[in-house]
C-alpha cells in the first residue's frame, strides 16, 4: 500500500529526498551527512484519544499526529528530518473532502512549524481513523539526551507551566460546555538549548507525575518539588482548578499530557543554563530538585505531599482506563493525604 | 505510549542502539557510517489482510509485519538496519500469553531471517489488531533502484515463481478445506546482486499486473512478457489453476502478491548479471521486455492478450475490494478475450 496521492499530493516534498511520489518502493534520502553521530528514530500514534473522542477536530489531529513524535524527538534532543506517516482512514472521512483538508492543513501546520517534511506514507481503509508517525531525526555526541543521568542535587526544570493536557481532558470529559483550546507546540526550540546543559530529559505526554515516576525509577532517586504546584498550574489548569474546586495536583497527574519536557541540570551548569535561557528569550520553570529519598515531594495548595513516584500513575490503572473512576480515585487520594 | 515491555522483553536489540528499552524518548543508534549516500525509509502495515482474516495466524502476522516493510526495502537495494513497531492491540490478544508468544516469535523470525532489528515501537489498545512497521536502511548510490529508469529493451526478470499470493488468497476465501502455506521471505539477499544491475526494481506486494501497470506509468513503456505465464506460476497456483481450471493469468491479478521482485536489465549488462545469479546460485525468472507500446502482452494458455497496463488493477477497483465480485469480473474479461 502507498499513500493515497490525494492526501499526498498537500504535502511539501524534503529537498534532499531523491525520489518523487512513488517513484520508488521505499523514500530515498540523501544522508544526513557526518557531523552528526546517531541515528534518532521514533514511532508513535494517536488511536485512543481519536476513539474517546477526546480530539475530534481534523485539523487537530493532524498537528498532534506530527507533535506526539516530534516532542519525542525534541526530549532527546535530536534534529528532526522528516516523518513517514501511516494512516488508517474510514472511506466516509476519505470521501469528506472538507475534513481531508482540514487533516492536511494541520498535518502542514506542524510540519512547517517544526521544519520537517512528510517523507513518505502508507494509507490503509479501516473502521476508525488512526494516525501513526514514525519520526526520523539526527543526534549529536554530548547533546543527546537519554531519561538517565540525573544525579540527587540536579536541579529540576519544565519549558511550561504544566497542566493543559489535563485541563483539555477534564473540559472536554467534566465540562464540555466550557471547552479548553489544545493545541501544544513540541518544544523543538527549547531542546536546542537543553541538550548543551541538561542531564536528563523526558516530555510530560502523560503528564508531569508519569515523567516523574519514570525519571525516578531508571535514576533510582526522589524528587522534592519546591515550587508549589499552584504556581505551576497552566492559567486554563489553575481557571478549572479554581472553578471546580479541584486540587491543583490532579492537573499534573495526565494521563492526557501536555508535551512541555522535564529534565535535570546539575548544580554547576545552572548559571550557565539560565544565562543562555535568557539570551534565547526561553522562559523556563524550576520545579525542584532530585534527592536521594526515592519519593515524589510536592505542594498542592495546603497541602504537604510525600508519596512514592509511582503511585500517582498506578491509579489510572487501577481504574482501568476509565475517567471518572480515575478522577474519583484520585480525589479519594486527596482525602486521604488531607486525612494525614 | 511506548511499547509494552512484555511485548519488547522478547526482542534482541541492536548493537549500536545507545539506549537500553524506555531509556530515552525515542531510540537512539549510532549513525550507520559515511559508507552510504542515502537513508531509505519506509512505513508498511496489516489491517485490511487481518480485519479481512486473511491473516490469522499470530506467527504469521508477525512475520508478515515485518516482511512487507523488508520486501520494499529490498526493491530499493537497501540495506536494513532496523524496524519500529506500531501495535494496535485488542486487550483479549494482549492477554493470550500464547497469542503473544507466537506473534513475538513471527517477528523474531523474520528480524533474524533479515538481519534486522526492532529498535523501538508503540502499543496502543484498540478494537481491531494492526501492525504498523517502519524500517530504516541505507543505500549507496549508483545501488539505489527506483521503479523508474527502464528503457525500451530492457529485459524483465522476477526473482521467483509468482501467484502464491493470490493462491493463498483464493484457497483462504474460496476453498478453506484445501489451505495454502503463506510465509514468504522478502528477496533480500537476490537484492544485493540486482541492485548491481537493474535499471528499476518493484515488488510484487499487490501482484504482477499492479507492479507492471506501475512500471508502465511510470517509464512511458509497456512490457511483452513472452514466457508463456503459466510457465512462470508457482507450484501451489499451478495446482489450483489446474484443479479448479481457472487461466494462468488471474493468479497475477493480486490484490494479494507475494512479495517477489520484478526488475529490468538492459540487454549489454544481461550476460554479467546472469554469470552473477549463477555464481551466488541465485535463480531468476525472465518474463520479457520492456517495449515501446504502451501495453502489457502475454500469453496464459492457449490465450494470447495485449490489453492496457492498468485493466486488470482497475478491476480490482471496480469490484469495490469485494473478492468474489473480482473473480467473477476476472473471469467475465477473460471470458471477453477468449471471444476476441
Amino acid at each position: 500500500m502507498i499513500m493515497l496521492q490525494g492526501l499526498a499530493n498537500a504535502f511539501l516534498r524534503h529537498p534532499a529526498q531523491l525520489n518523487q511520489l512513488s517513484e520508488a518502493d521505499a523514500e530515498i534520502l540523501l544522508h544526513p551527512g557526518v557531523e552528526s553521530d546517531f541515528l534518532v528514530l521514533k514511532i508513535d500514534g494517536i488511536a485512543e484519544e481519536i476513539q474517546e473522542k477526546l480530539y475530534n477536530d481534523p485539523y487537530q489531529i493532524g498537528w498532534m499526529g506530527i507533535t506526539v513524535t516530534i516532542s519525542d524527538l525534541a526530549a532527546v534532543g535530536a534534529q528532526p528530518i522528516g516523518i513517514l506517516l501511516a494512516l488508517q482512514i474510514p472511506a466516509a472521512l476519505l470521501n469528506n473532502q472538507e475534513w481531508v483538508h482540514s487533516f492536511q492543513q494541520g498535518i502542514n501546520a506542524a510540519c512547517k512549524s517544526y521544519g520537517v517534511y512528510i517523507l513518505g506514507g502508507d494509507t490503509n481503509n479501516g473502521d476508525s481513523l488512526t494516525i501513526t508517525t514514525a519520526g526520523v531525526a539526527t543526534g549529536v555526541k554530548g547533546k543527546t539526551m537519554l531519561r538517565k543521568g540525573i544525579s540527587v542535587g540536579d536541579a529540576l526544570y519544565s519549558t511550561g507551566q504544566l497542566g493543559l493536557g489535563s485541563a483539555y481532558a477534564y473540559a472536554h470529559y467534566f465540562d464540555p460546555q466550557n471547552p479548553v483550546q489544545f493545541l501544544p507546540e513540541a518544544r523543538l526550540k527549547q531542546s536546542r538549548i537543553i541538550r548543551e546543559f541538561a542531564t536528563a530529559c523526558i516530555d510530560t505526554s502523560d503528564g508531569l507525575f508519569a515523567a516523574l515516576s519514570i525519571l525516578s525509577e531508571l535514576n533510582d532517586i526522589g524528587f522534592s518539588l519546591t515550587t508549589p504546584l499552584t504556581q505551576l498550574l497552566h492559567p486554563e489548569a489553575f481557571k478549572i482548578a479554581h472553578a471546580a474546586k479541584l486540587p491543583s495536583w490532579i492537573f499534573l497527574a495526565g494521563p492526557h499530557g501536555e508535551y512541555e519536557l522535564i529534565f535535570s541540570i546539575s548544580p554547576e551548569k545552572i548559571e550557565a543554563f539560565e544565562a543562555a535561557c535568557t539570551t534565547h528569550q526561553l522562559q523556563m520553570h524550576f520545579l525542584g530538585h532530585a534527592q536521594v529519598n526515592k519519593s515524589v515531594d510536592f505542594l498542592s495548595g495546603p497541602l504537604k505531599v510525600s508519596c512514592t513516584p509511582a503511585l500517582i500513575a498506578n491509579l489510572f490503572q487501577e481504574a482501568n482506563g476509565n475517567v471518572a473512576v480515575y478522577l474519583e480515585l484520585l480525589m479519594q487520594q486527596h482525602q486521604i493525604w488531607l486525612n494525614q
